[in-house]
């Protein structure tokens, strides 16, 4: 056989994609991780290149993916049961770390039953492969996650049984819900609940409280969906999430354990009804392994750590960093999307500048993400930060005396 | 928000799953794992039951997820990373693992590029989102694993450009390259390279001797691909899987290494353009954290081992138990599907015998799983019994020793 035909048609494809500016960049790779010392919090060495990173790109929220307790939980798993579990869960590969993590998460979220998957992303797509029916409305925020658009697909949602709302716009996911068609017998209303590349939040109250005016038209009723990937453990009082941060109580939920919590594999919590019919008709549950007996140690070690003493500390300090930024970024007069989120997202509002800006900020060390159109709107050119509580005082300071100097030399305010 | 009539017609559905005997049974869990001694292989305990049990159900072939060194590989990658990558691959989450881990698995299938995802179900999905066009037919056989199905799902592929042949049938498939409609470009033939509830393998060579007589007709050829998760690792004279048994090279090979590999995670290995384009199109790659980076270790670990004389004396090992076992069958007088795999499917062909017999399995600590209609056709009713290299002669002899007992018992020759 030869691929040479079809890869000279993708290399046309590729080259469209670099020649519009959506082509992703080289991936990077990290060779060290050099652990904090000396008032300066973790550093990273990158393939090719000299000297140490800070990673402002990180989604590990509470810094817990380095925490002893997690790295000997998983230790400790795997030298007990291996470093596979061999099978499906419903063919003897389930193991007592898959079951015991699905009740703390559930215990931690409050609700009745949880199921584990391989990621977010899966989590996503099983659910909606459990949930769905041929009469069913799915209305979302038109910034949802790819995962949502792509659990829609992969359960064969059809155009005209979904709809989207602006935004965070209730008004507008009211208008969906008004015009749902005649025989639609159940409605899930799905969203993010931190953006992730924006850092707010989904108003999560007030879309249930709309949900509530228009429940009663549906046979099986309105079904909220919160997928909280950035939310949970990072977000509200007590880290369980945007629902917390809003005081509302959305009816499932979807989380990772892959960011705040430092592992890998994704979660929903939701009734036992829900969660027994994901395990019968979620493909992306039955027909694949689940995450490695190591991952779900050091998860459920992660959420113990959360539900504690420690993490309310780790919070506050990952609030303090995070005020600490946005409080020296606006003292720089540059604009950001307000709230508490640890996402920082800096508005440039223009590409050259966003590039010029990540560049300066790469040659001092500092990894940050630059998103420029089409990958969001032009006038909305973006440098995203990401907050850890590993960061300390001093590193905060050090990124934004760079900012400064680089916003100064380039005269972008 | 309430859940109570979702959950109430849920509820009517999982009933009727059940009345159709198309409920899974309530998944056993694994309280502990006992290393082997004695002459007999490793044993396990399952949550609320006495005694221990041996696997004769698990996909870990090699049985390399107990190896020491994989053990000793996932913990330093732990240890030295983190348990988590904290970002997706293209912001960061990249880690020298992944690369890896990568050039391992491409060096060992032979081919120029390889990508690896969390698992060959998301692995199918992310190929099928690169390589998919609107002008693209998917051939594919009929018992395909359910992750191919999803995958054409995932992308949004309509009816007409689907095509199914008859399982293993190549003169089928030569019927649906015929019948090609005009207006199609690039025709994708994809199947599994071991089919896991039959153990028996796709003709390679013969498929792609026709679609060497077909390719001329599309601009982009006609590409081959073959999930071959059962087969890389545990098939052929060196553990290449199906296309080396037949003697043949597929254009794209996807696997796992989940199962002789005895970890976690999927790949695909194919041309250095293909994998570019899966890094730049496939969502499933793209949003999501790769896998961490003690079981990017282990894989690789795992690789190392099958490439070298450990490895071939492994594969000496499973085929010896698995010929003992087949033969073995064969003297009691039962009906199987013949080969070399370690999948061994024992044909009851009746959907009670099939229950009682691997209820008896059972009480006597043997774990196998019934494949009963409508999950197999009416009269297909099977067992399915998986080797590993890790079974002892001894616990060959044992499982035959029950088997024959409960036939006789049972008088269902």
């Amino acid at each position: 056989m030869s691929l040479q035909q079809i890869d000279a048609t993708l290399q046309r494809e590729l080259q469209q994609l670099a020649e519009q500016g959506r082509a992703k960049p080289r991936e990077r790779v990290i060779t060290d991780y050099v652990p904090a010392k000396n008032g300066s919090g973790p550093r990273y060495r990158l393939e090719g290149q000299q000297g140490l990173f800070i990673r402002m790109n990180s989604n590990s929220y509470l810094s817990l993916g380095n925490h002893p307790a997690l790295i000997a939980a998983a230790d400790e798993a795997t030298r007990r049961f291996g470093t596979g579990p061999g099978a499906v869960r419903f063919i003897d590969g389930t193991y007592c770390h898959h079951t015991a993590l699905e009740k703390r998460i559930a215990l931690f979220m409050d609700k009745p039953a949880a199921k584990i998957f391989n990621s977010a992303y899966t989590a996503n797509c099983g659910l909606a492969l459990a949930i769905n029916s041929a009469t069913t409305l799915w209305a979302g925020d038109r910034l949802n996650h790819n995962s949502i658009i792509r659990a829609m697909r992969i359960c064969g949602v059809p155009g005209e049984n979904k709809a989207i709302f602006n935004h965070n716009d209730v008004q507008d996911l009211d208008r969906c819900l008004d015009s749902a068609a005649p025989g639609i017998t159940r409605v899930i209303v799905v969203f993010d609940g931190i953006f992730s590349m924006r850092g707010d939040f989904a108003p999560t109250d007030r879309i249930l409280q709309v949900i509530e005016k228009h429940k009663d038209r549906f046979a099986d009723g309105i079904i909220s969906v919160i997928d909280d990937s950035h939310g949970i453990g990072a977000y509200g009082k007590t880290g369980r999430g945007t629902a917390e941060f809003c005081g509302a109580a959305p009816d499932i939920i979807v989380g990772t354990f892959g960011k705040a919590f430092g592992v890998n594999g994704g979660f929903v919590c939701t009734s036992a009804t829900i969660v027994e019919t994901i395990r019968q008709k979620a493909d992306t549950y039955i027909y694949t392994n689940p995450l490695s007996m190591a991952d779900c140690a050091a998860a459920t070690r992660a959420i113990d750590i959360c539900d504690s003493k420690e993490g309310l500390d780790l919070l506050k300090t990952l609030n303090r960093r995070t005020r600490q930024f946005r409080e020296g970024l606006e003292q720089i007069g540059l604009e950001t999307i307000p709230g508490p989120h640890p996402i920082v997202p800096l508005l440039v509002r223009d590409t050259m500048r966003t590039r010029m800006l990540v560049n300066g900020l790469f040659d001092h060390g500092i990894l940050a993400v630059g998103l420029t159109f089409p990958v969001v709107p032009k006038g909305d050119e973006t440098i995203r930060f990401q907050i850890n509580c590993a960061h300390t005082k001093a590193d905060i300071d050090y990124v934004l005396e760079i900012m400064a100097k680089l916003v100064k030399k380039q005269g972008c305010k």
